[in-house]
């Protein structure tokens, strides 16, 4: 039963949650799994100096966190070559889609974005009764041209493109994002999800340009700084966009724990560095563990390898549950044609070989 | 400069913060504080068991927090003797009631508090495009019947009363408050915000109902648990309401290291009766330190004591100015004629002794 005193819009939406967690699965399949390869995290975790300053930061969780996240805007600006002013800090990416779907949407508007995408983009849209207009991958990839196409014809407030993507793991280069940044129509914002953009080449980032009222760009510390627990992420923009969020974010919300714990890893670049090696090569192992078993590793831009089964989706869902069985946690894309994969992440080097060990059994059930 | 991209509510909304952080303050001053009496921390900080399992959550940090903290809400529900499905958990109070806004409340639909209470719910009142009406205070105390004669009146999505009181420390009796919520009118919500119940007596609390679709309860570990930082609160309602929060909430935006605090500082009631012993002292010595000085304490049934200066809100502004000056950070309520006023926190006891010797000096210098 929905409650009648709700918004007509909010009494329309269904109760449903973006992903499952690991930790239900763990209940319903009775045991934990030996190999958590499913959520993008970084099971190598955060530098040590991150975790000494969260462990130091713990005798003051009695106080709230300073709201402004001074100390991080600063750093953040200076690592960018950009101004404060030009960073809004919240509750990791997921939280600032939310605000700022919040502050461009008005039930009835159009927003675009690529079938099979970041669901909990969409999940924000839907439930500020933003209208989702969908392009389909072009080759697996998002399709930038026919992004900006549809953005033109329906009129959309926000047009969303993920590089690297997930949950495919491709990356376009920076001429080809700065050429889409470049035709995004008047009145439209452009959201650049680069939650995962630490793990690709130089050469796929547009240069940071505040300037440019097109765009918005997000990062976070939960993928390459290891701290998806900490819910922490940033969003950079012309001043104009970053400081609207002060008008309706929720203030006090960023843990104070995860303030200093993304001040002191963003200051450990080394240990991003080493981060970054392991992650690669993790990456080259999952391609040949595919490659061995009959699939097709995906070229990755990401801490993940998607993986072409060659069939459908009724086959990668089986596929996912077999796994499920052997005791190894992965996710698929949800969409077809994409759903024909299946996502891996680079996990510990047991785990992955755990993967390598099951992966063959789990097929072999298949047939 | 607003972004005309916004919605036409976004772009009216004006950039303001519900509070400056005291932080901030101290940039303007050029120095620390040397009493943080201000934000109604718990100076004396957590259990020191919940702080050992925030420790080890660390080691945990690279994952995604359990989004359903099913854990946590499932020791709520022992402690309180109702079901998990009847509580929901979030970011603070603060992140629960703008999901409740969101949830109960169109543009143009009305609001009912009090003149001066929580200046963070009409913070998402005012985000969400609804129109607030308030009732004053009846002697230094929120005014059931006139909050009820006025949600009736303008037909009022939402109610709001807190109990204790903030920023006044006033405390109504569960009869009291019962009698209110039993007079909530059809297609009316009732908040409920018990921030901090914890510090009062057993009697001001109704019990715990939730086959009442009347009320939403909010309780919360910033206060009495002494986790600010860690930004983790909950709402009991009735589990078509508490289960609405589902549909648009951020659902993996509760800090892995809140959960883990919370679900130990909850285990350890031994330490809340040593903390709230404490809290009783220090609220008496504020009382005393107040009298003393030739101001009047209100009760309180908080962890602060509102002090009445007995003259007009510039003349508490002063005082307030006067105290930052000396190095003593208090707040005071923003609506005449409760602004006559000044709120202190119980701190540790250095910090209040500190404000017992330099009170007098602030004071004199006021003339």
């Amino acid at each position: 039963m929905t409650d009648q005193r709700q918004t007509p819009l909010a009494q329309s939406l269904p109760a449903t949650v973006p992903f499952v967690a690991p930790e239900r699965m763990e209940e319903i399949r009775g045991a934990a799994f030996e190999a958590r390869l499913g959520a993008n995290e970084l099971s190598f975790g955060p530098s040590p100096k991150a975790l000494a300053a969260m462990a130091d930061s713990l005798g003051g969780i009695w106080k709230y966190g300073e709201p402004e996240n001074r100390d991080l805007r600063q750093a953040l600006a200076a690592l960018h070559g950009i101004q404060p002013e030009e960073i809004t800090v919240g509750e990791g990416i997921d939280g600032l889609l939310g605000v700022l779907v919040r502050l461009y949407v008005n039930p009835g508007d159009a927003v675009v974005t690529s079938a099979g995408s970041y669901p909990t983009f969409n999940y924000h849209v839907a439930g500020f009764g933003g209208v989702l207009h969908t392009v389909p991958y072009k080759n697996d990839r998002e399709d930038p041209e026919a992004l900006i196409a549809k953005a033109k014809e329906v009129g959309a407030k926000l047009v969303y493109l993920s590089n690297p993507n997930n949950p495919m793991g491709t990356v376009h280069s920076a001429k080809t994002v700065q050429t889409m940044i470049e035709a995004v129509p008047e009145g439209c914002l452009m959201v650049l999800d680069e939650a995962y953009t630490e793990f690709a080449p130089d050469e796929t980032r547009p240069r940071l340009d505040t300037s440019d009222k097109r765009v918005i760009r997000f990062r976070t510390f939960s993928k390459a700084y290891g701290m998806a627990g900490a819910r922490i992420g940033y969003g950079i923009a012309h001043r104009e966009i970053a400081t609207g969020f002060d008008k309706i974010r929720n203030h006090f919300g960023v843990n104070r724990v995860a303030q200093a714990g993304a001040l002191a890893a963003l200051k450990d670049q080394d240990y991003l560095t080493e981060t970054l090696s392991k992650v690669a090569a993790g990456r080259a192992r999952l391609a040949q563990i595919a490659q061995k078993a009959g699939l097709e590793p995906l070229p990755s831009a990401a801490n993940f390898v998607t993986m072409d089964c060659g069939r459908d989706g009724d086959y990668a869902r089986a596929l996912v549950k077999a796994l499920d069985k052997h005791g190894i946690f992965v996710r698929m894309p949800g969409v077809a044609p994409l759903d024909r994969c299946i996502r891996v992440s680079v996990g510990l080097p047991e785990e992955i070989e755990i993967f390598a060990e099951r992966l063959p059994l789990a097929l072999a059930e298949l047939g």
